[in-house]
């Protein structure tokens, strides 16, 4: 049996999870809520973050039924992963985890840098998950880059040094602290767009790792044990419902390039606040 | 008797509007708020955006005694100038009309460029406004200004390049349309930090009409009849206090380059929602 998912995040950007779930369960069923009236979470406090986030998972579970929540916003999962989880009843995971085990298995040298909002690397959550697995990190906000993503300049000369900018700023810093770092977590669902432009900047031999993906093969091993993706991507009976707070016009323009295919209707709904 | 002066923004761009009322009326008492949790108001819709509005009128006015109001958020005037007035009793001065007078009175061809965020552009309020006075007028959203703005690159390469990029288009497409732009009006509150850099690479004997200066002007002839400015600039007894509804750490750490001095202490304040 199929379950129903329930993917949340701020805005559309997690479409490049649901794109990356889709691939991995194309017989499920999928409701995915971007709270676009209160966009961007990077920006807000913790308790704010965590109010509208724990008002969207009950949403998805008690009017959409879903019966596992992925969290695809590093934002909410850096701050608000507990008042979701207290907030339903059912397995929630968010993206911070995965990317950290992630970078756990591709680093051999263990120092790890990681790019994202400012409020995910304000939370540290990056640096707690890594630490954790035994990893130095280094993180650094890069606010440039979500407008960029949105703008559609996702291969621009513009972005690409804008780019260049940020990491070369964060390898001159991991190098003053003595580290000798070999892999690159992207910790926002916008930048998986922007991966041939970080492949193209990285030193050779280092690895990028995708946040999308990781959490989307989490949720493999959660939900399946050790079920194998699914060879066909994209099956025709995968059912997608996308629920969007407002701009709805915003999400079904620029949906699609997240999502990798036409995001169809989003419909709109009122959360209040 | 020197007025209370209310001024409101989504965000605290607006304080580029503060800081020219403050030169203006430097013995007026004035209460800033930043509706920062729910900026940015650009991204959302004309409904969200008139009552986020309307009840931080409602602040300003009921809670600190404002006689007068300023709205410094184009966003805010495109979209919701007639709910704010409605929302309370005092008068309301918009930040659209001034800068298309002023474009009146600087442009000799009568055709007018305007750059601004998206939904002030998508709002064609400015092309209502410059059209009322018997201009032509082009608009064009730059959504990337914003965030360089607030990253702080408001002298770097890369801006420059992003504004020459936006300003080859929009010329372009005026010239494709047969126009003969010589003044190019900034629409949004941050832009006046960028205006070093707008002027440089507008084409020799073009005007940049600021819209910040704009408005205050404005305020000037609605509050003094013709009193002109003091020449003194920031006295020490002018009385600002700021509120916001969030990021209070981001208000006060980057507010004191819109204001032109620190920003001091931001009062946290909770609108609901």
């Amino acid at each position: 049996m199929a379950p129903t998912i329930g993917v949340f995040d701020s805005g559309f950007g997690g479409l490049t999870v649901l794109r990356a779930l889709v691939e991995r369960f194309p017989h499920a069923r999928f409701a995915f809520l971007g709270d676009t009236a209160r966009l961007p979470y990077g920006s807000k406090s913790r308790r704010t973050i965590a109010r509208y986030a724990a008002q969207s998972a009950q949403f998805l579970v008690n009017e959409q039924g879903a019966e596992f929540l992925v969290i695809a916003c590093n934002t909410a999962s850096a701050l608000a992963l507990d008042a979701i989880q207290d907030a339903v009843s059912v397995p929630v995971l968010g993206v911070i985890e995965p990317g950290a085990a992630a970078a756990r298995a591709a680093s051999r040298t263990g120092d790890v840098l990681v790019v994202a909002t400012e409020a995910t690397v304000h939370s540290r959550a990056y640096t707690a998950a890594c630490q954790a697995h035994g990893l130095r990190v280094l993180e650094k906000a890069c606010p440039l880059l979500v407008p960029l993503v949105e703008e559609g300049w996702t291969d621009h000369p513009v972005t690409a040094e804008v780019i260049e900018i940020y990491l070369n700023e964060l390898r001159a810093e991991a190098e003053s602290r003595g580290m000798n770092p070999d892999t690159l977590v992207l910790g926002c669902t916008h930048y998986p767009l922007l991966r041939p432009l970080f492949e193209r900047v990285v030193r050779p031999g280092a690895k990028v790792i995708d946040s999308a993906e990781s959490v989307a093969q989490a949720a493999v091993q959660l939900l399946n044990g050790s079920a194998s993706p699914a060879a066909t991507g994209n099956a025709p009976e995968t059912e997608v419902r996308c629920f969007a707070t407002d701009s709805v016009e915003k999400f079904e323009r620029l949906g699609s390039r997240f999502l990798g295919r036409p995001v169809g209707h989003v419909e709109l709904i009122d959360l209040g606040g």
